[in-house]
């Protein structure tokens, strides 16, 4: 469920008409609505309220600086994974006793600024960054609380590039070595290790995958304190899925049934639970919106719908095989489903590949898709678009990036300008302008 | 064959030692040999001068402005695919004669811009776009050349991804749609639309593929000038591949032998040909540096080897799965193989994932791959990243991007700074910094 509806033929973020925004601020052009952020957010908030678990949004998911700042003003903790990312938390006002830092191969610096900045948690995914902590911690002066991250060598069975618990991915470290590091730092007066961080993969479908790994992590914690390493953290990681057609996603209460029977006691007791969401709750607030410059016959009956969008705006088609769900923002004879699905039950629909600017025939946002009539200069709007948007955009072909609106009721507000073609040259260091 | 050398056990750009660039530019980096630049572009220009071809250098596979300037200044002429590349292009002094426009789905500023700068030739992608270049020619009081992109219904048998000559890529027109514009726009005084352009894609492998398209452009332009629509330019686009293994590649000669022979009346009577290389010349003329963040025990006796560079400095492994040779700047007991291949037949080898710090598993650089044995810190050069690297590169996770150096001889220079984390957010249109 999401803020972007179709009244009288016509796509609204909340009280804003997308075709007012998109002549106002150009395309392509990311609009995200505050209601669908808040209202996910919310959701996985209340499922989980039994835990009384701490969110964490997934910055990478959507760092834009001012939705992060609402995400915090309504009381989310932040997952950063990057210096840079950790900055964006900062100036986006977060308290930084909300902020956990995760991801393989932190740099030195990284680290020193996270515990200068004293983050609720630091997520270790190694041995060697354990040690790194200790010794940066002590010349800082301060003890922070690490988590270790577990690989609990499960299959998300979701796309390959996004799952990242099983023994063949490179995040966290064994069982076994767990509880190696555990011996060696658990007592270490330099920080305080006393949590555990699992993440099975990004889009889980099928929350008994939750289940699986909650349960291993949860052995895992009781053998450490049987051993004398009382374990006062269990970081969840994310893996919930997003809606990139009608009705696919299972809800927060389906993800909570899933692990909240198990953690249950451990919470009542004062273990503190993590959550990690990013896509569920970014990836339906937000739509791309794109024009389409040109239209030309294609193969098979097909027409390409040459597009102001593309792979360097949305990468998920071209990188995953995703899909993301086409529709006009203003249809020709007022058509729209009931349902956002791959092929829409109507009648007076054709054939379209929706593809971008970029010269390679990977650049396409949707391919053989059934669509109302199209005309040159329409509006396209890529649903569910939120998540890994604009965090993977680029520039290739010398592509300035998009413009992104933040819409709230029936305000709206440019969050991140458009780049320019100057932009382009900002890190230029030749001789310059040759005019 | 380029200028990135093994001496001594340590790796030399033309003069200039790489671990001392890393040292003191830092990492992840890339760095480009003039010299195989040039020698590259000269391979090309001697190959093709049977047909006095120009060469346009596809500025989107390498878009740093001063490797543009250098190439500019050796002669070369610039195949540009957008108004940021356009502009790339004008700073960098090339003479607009020597730039054509192409790419599907220009913007009418883009069009405009072209035609007011005096571009050589404009590449129009369908009938719509020569009726687009015609009125905003007639606006601007000029008459640009207009080649018309010609799909031939070709598979260049490479990556689905850069294969643009089949019917079911999204660029030029059929032959049949080519006549009809030749029809209704060649005798238009708006414009000069007396030139042909086709590319059958990227990084191919077999000649005979351009044999077979230049055989079908040729039979078009016989019948355009039969019907009285005299064909001056023939724009045989790309598609010439690189060595991402010691030896890959056809040569530059059997490109230009696969052509030569078909094409030399035509140049001889006058028709101007164009090749765009970008790969062939770029590709080989580049590796990226890395450094080795952490080492961590993986599946099956592999090591992962977490660097600081990944698919957000170099997408190609991810979203192609394209091979890059990767080595140790300082190899572990002086070990270099021979070849660049995946299995070199040296002893003493471990096998290593080399991958980088974003939270995917499609952050690979390398895997499964047979090196010498690495330590903490040690750095990495991936061969073969001159092309379709920076210029795929972007800031997901919220890492800046790396920085460029530009060598020729012994001298070195930086062309491009190293992003930093307040760039990062140079768009954001917030409420600033808390502090």
């Amino acid at each position: 469920m999401d803020h972007f509806e179709y009244r009288d033929g016509e796509l609204w973020a909340e009280g804003v008409r997308l075709a007012d925004v998109a002549q106002s601020v150009g395309t392509p052009l990311y609009v995200y609505a505050s209601a669908t952020l808040a209202l996910h957010l919310a959701r996985l908030t209340d499922a989980f309220a039994p835990l009384r678990a701490r969110v964490h949004f997934a910055v990478k998911s959507l760092p834009n600086t001012e939705v992060l700042r609402l995400l915090g003003s309504l009381g989310s903790g932040m997952d950063v994974v990057s210096g840079g990312e950790l900055e964006r938390v900062r100036r986006a006002g977060v308290p930084m006793d909300r902020v956990s830092f995760a991801g393989v191969g932190k740099s030195e610096a990284e680290i020193a600024r996270a515990i200068a900045l004293g983050v609720g948690w630091i997520n270790a995914e190694s041995e060697h960054e354990v040690r790194m902590i200790a010794q940066l911690a002590e010349s800082a002066g301060r003890r922070p609380s690490v988590c270790l991250r577990v690989n609990p060598g499960i299959d998300a069975r979701t796309h390959a590039y996004i799952t990242t618990g099983t023994r063949a991915n490179k995040f966290g470290v064994g069982f076994d070595a767990a509880r190696a590091v555990f011996d060696r730092f658990a007592r270490d007066p330099r920080l305080r290790l006393r949590g555990l961080h699992v993440h099975v993969g990004s889009l889980v479908g099928d929350p008994s995958v939750h289940t699986e790994a909650v349960a291993k992590i949860l052995s895992l914690a009781d053998d450490l304190d049987a051993a004398g390493h009382p374990i006062d953290t269990l970081n969840l990681g994310g893996g919930f899925g997003a809606d990139y057609r009608t009705g696919q996603t299972p809800s927060a209460a389906a993800y909570a049934a899933a692990v909240v029977p198990l953690l249950k006691d451990r919470a009542a007791r004062g273990t503190t639970i993590i959550i990690e969401p990013g896509r569920f709750i970014a990836a339906n607030a937000g739509v791309l919106l794109t024009r389409v410059r040109d239209l030309k016959p294609g193969d098979a009956g097909r027409t390409f719908a040459v597009c102001d969008a593309g792979m360097i705006t949305l990468l998920r088609p071209a990188l995953y095989g995703a899909f993301h769900f086409v529709w006009p923002v203003s249809p020709a004879g007022g058509l729209v489903p009931k349902r956002r699905e791959p092929e829409p039950p109507l009648e007076g629909l054709s054939l379209y590949d929706v593809v971008g600017p970029v010269c390679e025939s990977g650049d396409f946002l949707a391919q053989g898709r059934p669509l109302p009539t199209l005309e040159r200069g329409d509006l396209l709007a890529v649903f569910a678009s939120g998540a890994y948007g604009m965090s993977m955009a680029s520039t290739y072909n010398d592509q300035p990036r998009p413009a992104e609106v933040l819409v709230d009721g029936d305000a709206r507000r440019v969050v991140r300008r458009r780049e320019t073609t100057d932009d382009l040259f900002r890190f230029d260091t030749g001789l310059g302008d040759p005019a």
